[in-house]
């Protein structure tokens, strides 16, 4: 059932003429002729409301039973109040669109009631995130972003709209930087896209017939978006060990499923944070190219390696246009950055560009311009080398406190790179339930099963986001509830 | 035909031992071998080989008849020459995969021809754009907008994911800005996006069932967009005069297609430059309101009045919830920064935050803050009244030139505001015919066709792109074109 809002924007006043109730039973009238509270949706709480009115429970108390007289509201068990169905000619001649029913009617799908429940709280600043995808406020490069806008006198070169491709600079410098990283790939060959989260979405709507299905590993990220199941794509799992997807079944799976492209994250997977070995990308590309299954590979963390450096992308290894590789700066620099790029062979390219200037008419001229100023002259590779340090610190941390306390009922790898450990219970455990423990703790967790529908044995523990004493307690706070 | 891209980055070496049509049978091998020029796909043509890499026409056909014996490529009447299907084991061992056929197969169609050709032109700086949707460089604010970036110490306090919403000091800005237009809207209720184009995507996918009848201006921008066709909606178009969209009609339609929602641009319609009156703005509510019919009301021209302030918004006249309304900084500010928003219902706004977050996890915070920064403080207002004049002075221009070229050939009315004249021939023409011989002398044209299928006797002019010089000149090309 959906909530209606309590906007802090607004207090009854105490010295004003009108009783407090009455200025209550106003401006709950006109939330609900506004549409803003639409009919059938939940009043927020009795104590909410209270609370964030600044007045005695009685007051709202008495509103609500006024409102409850006129026919705008009705208790319903379980429920609380909510905004009646047929009251509108109460509150005026004309009645506004039944807005509920378009919520509901739209084709996208929601997010997951979990995922949007962690949307939500990780913009509380008082919960711990425990799991969270995305470095420390600390980590991301606040004073060099500053001196970076302040330099950019007369290089402003381009406010209006992008080429369909993005900004050639932008490309240039991207292209440069895949070099080091065993990729050769003209700008011509290079689409930039706002994220890696869009670049799925391009290539989902773009180039992928409903339907296709997608062999991926399992768990994964991409099972926490609906970006593929909105377009009807069907995903099929491929199991995992330590050094990345196995290999056996691809062929069988790619024949039997008729697959349409492998999705793969070789590099820090999310979320388990595995390392795909070399040799294993060497056989993965083989049967790939014999059974001309294109790979799909998301590369968002390659950089972030903490001991030595990652072998190189499948892409840098790939000679007849297999790969499809996509790239971000948001787990590396910026989130808010939102710039990404995916590389391929021309003709794909060109087709998302198309899709991509039918969606947003391209990327933030800013965020480009930006992104370019970073990956020339070195200094992206300087931040990397600091986040590594970083990063390198807190994955210590959290080894020692997981040795402390888990080491009795949990099993884990210590993950080469990236942000992720994948935390195995020893007892399959109610996983809603655990979450919901863990919230009223103030720890925001991020459940197995987001990635993989049937799991009840992992959390994805991320060492990025919360401070090192935060990860210290929080940790000991979940290990006490795993306990009891 | 998928066309082969011919990169400009390469040339034949001429003092490389290798002889230089060997050297291009390499090159395009290559272009062959990694996918880049898939089967099936057509060579660039000898002359534009011959031009881009400083070769005789000769030396091109040489390297052409080499690939035609190995049977790499063959030719094809009327087409030149193509890849062919069924050489890649002559290449290599490992074929690429059908790129060309995933090209094909995805869902969301291309954009029309004479769109994606206008989408290519506009990068040639060589063109004159007549009909572009866009302010010309000279009257987007470089200085001011560096010095803006270069104020921002400081207050950068935002580089992580933005919430769901979109940043909220850029929130509460566009509230206040709002307010100067007659709308009340708190920003629990103002999603951020990344331009117009994006509220509309959401809004297809988010609150619109698959097949929804959209009623809607004719002739309209929506028509040259694929953004509700891609979800199936049917558009269903409604007659203008010259107070807008025309109201009689509306009840019935709404009942017959069953009509989910009234898209309209009632200020400085795109693409006729149609002012609604005060009277029709009330008379569409008032049915509207009686139907039940929610509008989406596309505001993105309504700040670029010429001659005295234009109505409010519908929006503003909005007191049941009934208007979507959606704005943009793109056509007065920077198309570059990408920064729209939709203001509506709170269960609606929810909803697509949620769907945006899926699309691609919110709108850059450079972008955003950018924004939030022209819009406090009267900068904004500022820059409007100084693009108003020059806009005044372009439109007077274009007036001047129509009048003494075509005054016998077409016919048009004085826009009140916004960028365009809808120029309306006395004689049908064919229009494909017309847009290639303009293209020819260097002038880029925007068919009527684009905006309204059946359309052969309109052009979008556009007094906003062009230089004043060029205004002139090329009107009169164009009006020499109609008379051959």
């Amino acid at each position: 059932m959906l909530k209606a809002g309590l906007p802090a924007d607004w207090k009854p006043d105490k010295n004003a003429d009108q009783p407090v109730y009455v200025q209550i039973i106003e401006y709950i009238k006109e939330k609900i002729a506004s549409g803003d509270w639409p009919v059938h949706s939940r009043l927020p709480t009795q104590r909410a409301m209270a609370d964030t009115w600044g007045v005695n429970r009685s007051t709202v108390i008495t509103a609500l039973d006024e409102l409850k007289a006129e026919g705008l509201i009705e208790t319903v068990a379980g429920s609380g109040s909510i905004v009646s169905n047929n009251t509108w000619s109460l509150l005026a001649s004309a009645a506004p669109p039944d807005w509920m029913s378009y919520v509901q009617m739209g084709e996208h799908p929601a997010n997951s009631q979990t995922v949007q429940a962690i949307n939500t709280y990780e913009n509380d600043p008082s919960i711990i995130r425990l799991g969270t995808g995305e470095l420390t406020p600390a980590l991301l490069p606040y004073r060099e972003m500053e001196e970076i806008l302040g330099s950019l006198q007369g290089k402003l070169l381009h406010l209006g709209y992008s080429e369909p491709k993005g900004w050639l600079p932008l490309r240039e410098a991207v292209s440069a930087h895949l070099r080091t990283r065993g990729i050769e790939a003209p700008p011509d060959s290079i689409l930039i896209v706002s994220g890696a989260l869009q670049a799925l979405q391009l290539i989902s709507q773009g180039i992928l017939r409903q339907g296709s299905g997608i062999l991926l590993e399992r768990p994964s990220y991409l099972y926490s978006l609906s970006v593929f199941q909105t377009s009807r794509m069907r995903l099929h799992g491929v199991p995992m060990d330590e050094q990345g997807i196995r290999p056996e079944t691809l062929a069988r799976q790619k024949q039997m499923r008729d697959a349409a492209l492998l999705y793969t994250i070789p590099s820090f997977h999310n979320p388990t944070g595995t390392l795909m070995s070399e040799e294993r990308r060497r056989q993965v590309m083989a049967i790939c190219e014999r059974e001309r299954l294109p790979i799909l590979e998301d590369d968002a963390y390659g950089e972030l390696w903490l001991d030595e450096p990652a072998p190189f992308p499948l892409k840098a290894m790939d000679h007849h246009g297999l790969v499809l590789y996509v790239g971000s700066l948001s787990k590396t620099l910026s989130p808010g950055l939102r710039i990404g790029w995916i590389v391929g062979p021309q003709p794909v390219i060109e087709r998302l560009a198309d899709v991509k200037m039918q969606t947003d008419y391209g990327t933030s001229a800013f965020s480009q311009l930006v992104a370019a100023e970073w990956l020339r002259e070195g200094r992206y590779e300087r931040h990397l080398q600091d986040i590594r340090a970083s990063l390198c610190k807190r994955r210590a941390i959290a080894m020692k406190t997981l040795q402390r306390w888990f080491s009795d009922i949990a099993e884990w790898q210590e993950p080469k790179g990236g942000f992720y450990i994948w935390l195995r219970l020893k007892q399959a455990t109610s996983m809603k339930s655990l979450f919901s423990r863990a919230l009223a703790k103030r720890i925001l967790l991020n459940p197995g099963y987001i990635y993989d529908y049937a799991d009840s044995w992992h959390l994805r523990i991320s060492y990025a986001y919360a401070s090192e004493e935060e990860l210290e307690s929080a940790l000991y706070e979940l290990s006490q509830l795993l306990r009891a």
